[in-house]
């Protein structure tokens, strides 16, 4: 296994982010590869990468105005339903990379996030993703109606148009 | 929030798996929520579930004979390159549950698994969940053509038929 | 590096526990080492241990008769407030290994711990390590001045006599 | 609990870094609080500052030009054979903090690493550590009887004098 590349996983696609028309601009997040993140076969763990998933959703909403630490001070916590991730390429120790993310709205409440982790140069694709999340009441441990305001507000800046 | 009840996450259905005709019986692994496991939420982190998944395919392989370090130290290694997963009910600190996993081979040499996390009643569903790995030939880095003939063997006791 | 053997770590003796004369019984847990605890060098990530002594301390309380989620529904709180560990032979993909943990009462309200991971057979020493947690009331956010009944009658039951 | 006070954690002194004149210069690193940091009881785990600890450590050392992965591709890797934490605040969910970390040489060829975590303005402390670590021929997998020189030449730089 040379040591130099990044490897690649054969046999699989990237994921096809359908385009709903409001997915909104990608937010770039970068990420570098301490060796906790790493397994014994020298790459990052496949799990790791759901750490930096999350870090680029929280920062995103932060950059917009949506601290989440202030979301859950006020009652609503956003909830991980559903999860798919595509590896293509394994990220070696100490490499650094960028996660691209954008987040929108679809279906009433559902906050959905795609992901592509590339390389900075934007050659490489090492991983695409998507994630849905839903706004929990976390007084009442039940799914919201409607989104908090101020979410709803963040999301209507970043994506084109919202639901 | 209940305390007692774990909490219902609305909105996702179960993956359903299709039936190629060769899953093979399920695997049952028990697991236990500690508080390494939780979030300030104080449920399970939602890619918590990825370590149990990990640990429920690598004890299904020793169960029948492939305990995975040696396929390690002959030089395969086994990747995961997609993933799916639905969460459907958050387990709480403290909790056991069941994970049942099965594993078959499609398209030659991928791995698949499907996993239903399970109240030890079965009453209760937590999660949904599919992988696929593809084993590496780790000496060159690339995806190997064939099977090794110990996980073959493995997978044709673990499955009705295999390609 | 031998893929055999467990690799020596040289140059730091375990700690040694100065016998207050209460510490009471070691509990075994069984540790099974699955690759989401190793990291790129082949062996287990050191912070991986940490998971493992919270598994057995937390055990140990159950079989004692307190389940820690009990206390926590009861509003106490076990911080972890002191940690030393010391790192002797590293444990390798697939091993399995007995940790050996002893709770004990110091000090008024402090619970130590004691921890040795040895080899099934006794014969190798992995990891020696302490522990030091405090009683937390969670309404009050602050330490309690006695340690709670069940706590207290457990470690009666677990050491040869509690302060 | 108060959520906007990080709580204090009583009874435990800071880790009292004796100072052998050669420590060098303390390296900051900021970091944040995200949700997978954190556990059931609405702080950061325990477990958790150690992998802080080490991407503190592994920037320090890039910063001086040693990145770690290029240690590593030439056959030393650098394992943590002692720990010392004591816990003083719990760190909150969205907290930012200072890591700062210092690394000098002593007994040859042990790296040792003090570590304060405190808040962005100085005023509180969370947590005092200290590691040590030894370069270890990964080829032979023994511990060398000599640092690498990039690595000698590096602490030269970063601390008053070396042994």
């Amino acid at each position: 296994m040379s040591a130099e590349q990044p490897q690649q996983l054969p046999d699989t696609s990237a994921i096809s982010f359908p385009d709903p028309g409001n997915q909104g601009e990608w937010f770039t997040y970068l990420v570098r590869v301490f060796p906790h993140h790493t397994d014994y076969y020298g790459v990052v763990w496949h799990g790791t990468y759901l750490t930096w998933m999350e870090e680029a959703r929280v920062e995103y909403l932060r950059s917009v105005g949506v601290p989440y630490e202030d979301l859950v001070a006020l009652g609503c916590d956003l909830l991980v339903v559903e999860l798919s991730v595509r590896y293509h390429r394994a990220l070696r120790l100490g490499a650094e990379a960028i996660l691209k993310t954008r987040i929108f709205q679809t279906n009433g409440v559902r906050l959905c996030s795609d992901y592509l982790l590339e390389s900075n140069d934007g050659k490489e694709l090492y991983l695409s993703a998507t994630t849905v999340l839903v706004p929990i009441d976390s007084d009442r441990g039940k799914i919201m109606r409607k989104l908090p305001p101020t979410v709803k507000d963040a999301l209507a800046k970043i994506t084109k148009f919202t639901a």
